[in-house]
């Protein structure tokens, strides 16, 4: 075990907490509720962000940058959008410092350097963004129109945590319209769908594809879909959300379109978001005491070859081979790293990248060269196995395929075994107690007996899960007739 | 001529604006001096970025991210810098909106929520990465320290201008941290090389590498080099800088390191930056009154195919011959663009893909089809050739390299005739406000001349060229003894 990092047994919120510091995921900052995303965490983005982003310029979607700021008089068009987010708003009420005329090594804020209108750092940009399509959208033909930003956002959270709950966060954010309704719940649900097989075949998540009640929709949706993933303390974990707004935000800022018989009509809009709080999900999902792990396809660094020199040999043969090693697997594609640093030791290296979730470790010495081999070993299961080099790259990419599929295998069982049924409220309160997980319960539709239900058990409705099968039912909490089972759970 | 935009003979200020609007590139925005990058524009941007961050990569760099926000008592710690920055600093004072109660339409901001101390939004982040850096570098081997940021800034500026100069930008910042001042040093010339190789061999522009004279320096640098280019008005443009810091942010946050004697010594220092300004740059170094003229490496789309469908031709025989060439081209590697729509005439493509700077245009007629060839017209030169199906793709990539040399070298040669030599102040006015370009000039070297030279004349010292020859020399302005030329220009 991994001292540096606590126990998921002892406390997993701190061991979540050490293992983002101690691995380089992340780090605190002198801003209250900022991170700083550390090299290996930013790489780690980096690859998850490259896939999005081809998947979304493979359906069609073009990048665009919008402003950081709202005005005021903007960001409270849209009024339960507004509504929903003006309690986490940074405001930016001044443009200009000067020297504190008390001590010249100071700077005050300029009480003369008043905005006129306050802006808001964007907590998401429908607003800036239908602002600006009302230019841009004039007749069908200019439909659909297909955009997604790659964007920093601020929410000011009161009590954050590294990746899952940030004042700012990475994030990207579609935004979408359509001229008819159909094709724009059309592209919601395409959106989750690219969402939910990236985080599947890419994270090794297994997630649950749904739409959420009304009261955890996003502020200003008609629908919002969701998938939803489940971590290893039984906790849910929201991955994505996929939002139909109607004509809501078309209306608020007047973008009108004519159709094909020359009427003007109200534009339809989406808007659909991930975020770096998908690191936090993977963290979660996947590791262990000793550290990360994680899944092939995103691992910054897939493989590492440490050299086993013994103690009295000064020749540079096990490094020239290391060196060799470590091309063939680079010219194979693979992400590849040699740690050849003299400062530390094979032991100490072993640990360091147990805990930063490297999925294979190559320890090469003298000896295994002479047999013309060496020793892998995988980080999820430990295992250790002898490779000869011909064979080596094949090997070593059909072990990364393994790694990813096993990972995913474990989760989706884990997951399986978590999704349990209730029909009295003592079973619902002692599964959730208990067991953990999603809780497959009937509800009576009402926002009243959903807050009810969070207030004794702090359970939310996570989903109603897309194809719900109907069925008759008494509501868990109010005793009401219920017409399905929606999946409760405790949740980050 | 294009008639949505204003030629460059009758405002060159004028064009310049109407071109990056119509062709795409960026629009006004709603908040003061922001803009939005519009999809053309972005993906222009992407392809600058995606070159740039590979040789960052190459070059040993990591990329992280640290918080948008400095607290005030960060930003103010390293004084010149805070002098520097504070004119144009955009400041959050408070974190949440309320129902005004007045309007229960409209939000205030809650007088309650006010931020204990102010946030900065940054306009560089030298301040809360070395803050941050103290935490990360103890010992040698933690140096040297490599990493770069690709993130929005906020300037606060009066006059703004599409690209040009924008309140809120993206950019690239490298902030390193090494042992020694050499090493320091050799990092920031060597990024200024990376800068100069890039705008060069991709934007295909050709650059000036020099150092700023002091009162041209970043705010807080021992040293600034720059690479300067010229547009086709006569003004110069700094297209990317890197900063010797000294030790200056190290002392400011306190950041030592123990040395191989364990010895405890301040950190040396290096940033450097290119921004979407670039943008700018391209647009205003080669086009023309018709558009845009994109180099090859960087162009969204390299090849724009159009088919030439004759009045009465309803067989989709000429749409599938299309379709065939746009995957064969697309299947090398070419970035092309099928336009089939049947929205628009022939006509209006062409004269819309001229706009957007579109290298090479492929006309298709039935006609060609059965004579086996297509017309290919240059951008850059209008030229038209006839090229056979058999050798497309050899010629489409020849003349893609083509036309990136021959936009280099128009620019060149554009550049060696308009860097001027004077040596008395009429000849230094003359040759402003006749000729423009570079004026090499004898300087005497103090801040003083340099003021009055900028007030005479609005000239700048844009930068003393490295490996600048000695000649002795009398000052253009004041008639003192000079050692060397330096090249003046008037800039944007």
């Amino acid at each position: 075990m991994n001292k540096e990092i606590t126990s998921r047994a002892e406390d997993y919120a701190q061991w979540y907490n050490d293992l983002v510091i101690k691995a380089g995921l992340a780090d605190y900052s002198a801003v209250r509720g900022c991170m700083v995303i550390k090299p290996y965490g930013f790489a780690l983005w980096e690859n998850m962000r490259d896939q999005l982003d081809s998947k979304f310029k493979e359906t069609g979607h073009q990048n665009a940058y919008f402003p950081l700021f709202v005005p005021k008089s903007l960001f409270e068009a849209e009024e339960k959008n507004a509504e929903g987010f003006a309690k986490e708003c940074a405001v930016v009420t001044h443009y200009r410092l000067i020297t504190d005329p008390a001590n010249p090594a100071k700077l005050i804020v300029d009480p003369e350097a008043r905005l006129e209108e306050e802006l808001i750092v964007r907590p998401t940009s429908e607003a800036i963004i239908w602002n600006t399509y009302k230019n841009w959208i004039q007749s069908y033909r200019d439909l659909p129109l297909l955009i997604n930003q790659w964007a920093n956002v601020v929410r000011w959270e009161m009590r954050t945590r590294l990746f899952l709950r940030t004042a700012e966060f990475l994030w990207q954010e579609g935004h979408t319209a359509h001229a008819t309704a159909e094709e724009a719940i059309t592209e919601a649900t395409k959106m989750l769908d690219v969402y939910a097989d990236f985080v599947e075949d890419y994270m090794a998540l297994p997630v649950i594809k749904g739409v959420k009640s009304e009261s955890e929709r996003f502020a200003g949706a008609l629908e919002t879909y969701c998938i939803e993933a489940l971590m290893q303390d039984g906790r849910a974990l929201q991955a994505g959300t996929s939002h139909f707004l109607g004509q809501n935000f078309a209306k608020a800022f007047d973008v009108k379109f004519s159709d094909r018989q020359n009427k003007l009509e109200y534009v339809w809009a989406t808007s659909w978001g991930v975020s770096t709080r998908l690191i936090g999900a993977l963290v979660m999902a996947h590791s262990d005491d000793d550290g990360l792990i994680l899944p092939p396809k995103i691992a910054p660094v897939q493989v590492v070859i440490i050299p086993i020199a013994k103690g009295n040999d000064t020749s540079d043969e096990l490094g020239s081979q290391c060196r060799s090693l470590f091309k063939v697997l680079k010219a194979a594609g693979i992400r590849v790293k040699l740690d050849d640093s003299d400062h530390s030791r094979p032991g100490w290296k072993f640990a360091e990248y147990e805990k930063k979730g490297v999925p294979l470790r190559i320890a090469v010495g003298l000896r295994d060269l002479q047999s013309k081999s060496v020793e892998i070993v995988r980080r999820d299961t430990r295992e250790k196995q002898h490779v000869s080099l011909e064979n080596l790259v094949n090997r070593v990419e059909e072990l990364l395929q393994e790694i990813q599929n096993s990972i995913y295998d474990k989760a989706l069982a884990f997951r399986r075994a978590h999704i349990s049924l209730a029909d009295t409220w003592s079973e619902f309160e002692n599964l959730l107690d208990k067991k953990g997980g999603f809780v497959s319960a009937h509800w009576d539709g009402t926002t009243e007996t959903e807050e009810l239900i969070k207030e004794k058990s702090k359970a939310t409705i996570r989903c109603i899960p897309l194809n719900n099968p109907l069925e008759e039912g008494i509501c868990v909490y109010s005793g009401k007739p219920s017409k399905q089972r929606v999946l409760f759970a405790l949740a980050y």
